[in-house]
């Protein structure tokens, strides 16, 4: 298959299957998500209920291995999951989180995640940065000068 | 001036001006948002400490009289504004709200909104749907078939 609109890179594959199948659960997911300085989520999302899930993509074990902060992104959301492909060695992950496989169109829970859930302020916070984010994308893409105006200070 | 990427209706000119400005404030506007069914603000606006503006854009005497829901409004902001072009007869509006004048190019705040502060559970409310109505729109954007795709129900 041959589609110019499927990521190059492993890892945006993986997300971009994951978003659909959130989108399809009525989530509404926003990928490459910074909750504090020095972080970077590869998906998170807001469920109609208001839940926080965020989605680790992982494509291959150089990758997981590498990765020193996913345990600190346990603090922004109700539910964690890892998302892989299907030929990913699912044994190094943690038991506990979370278990999406994944490929560009599409994803699907192999594993729940169990729910530790926000308390109140985190979670108005979160969901805060989460509305500025998409919010502030959205007039990039449709006025892109917005931000380079007048008032730029 | 002949600048073809602002929109042709005069209330959509006021709204990219308030954005502008909005977005050179620090906040993160998003238009034509839908805070309860038969509802629709023109801009809702998350200032960097979380605070919630909405304001309501006016282009004719016409206009403001035929609104009669934007009373509802004020149970989902901390500050409420109007924004008109220069020719508006602002002694229309109510003098208790705040009034921007606006073109399609920039917007400046000619009175101060008063902040009519949301109580906690309305607030997450509101930026978890905000959040959500942002996201869900970038993806749309970003790959519109994510809603169409394999599991749309």
């Amino acid at each position: 298959m041959n589609d110019a609109s499927v990521p190059a890179q492993p890892g945006f594959r993986l997300a971009r299957g994951v978003v659909r199948m959130l989108a399809g659960l009525g989530h509404a997911p926003l990928c490459e998500f910074v909750p504090a300085p020095g972080q970077r989520v590869d998906v998170i999302s807001v469920a109609p209920s208001g839940e926080i899930w965020i989605v680790e993509c992982k494509s291959c074990r150089a990758d997981f291995v590498a990765d020193r902060k996913w345990q600190g992104y346990l603090d922004w959301c109700d539910r964690f999951f890892w998302a892989t492909d299907c030929d990913f060695p699912a044994q190094l992950l943690p038991e506990g989180d979370g278990l999406m496989v994944a490929d560009a169109y599409g994803a699907e829970i192999i594993r729940p995640a169990p729910c530790a859930r926000l308390a109140a302020a985190r979670r108005a916070r979160i969901l805060r940065d989460i509305a500025r984010t998409a919010a502030c994308r959205l007039i990039r893409l449709s006025d892109p000068e917005a931000f380079t105006g007048p008032l730029p200070d």
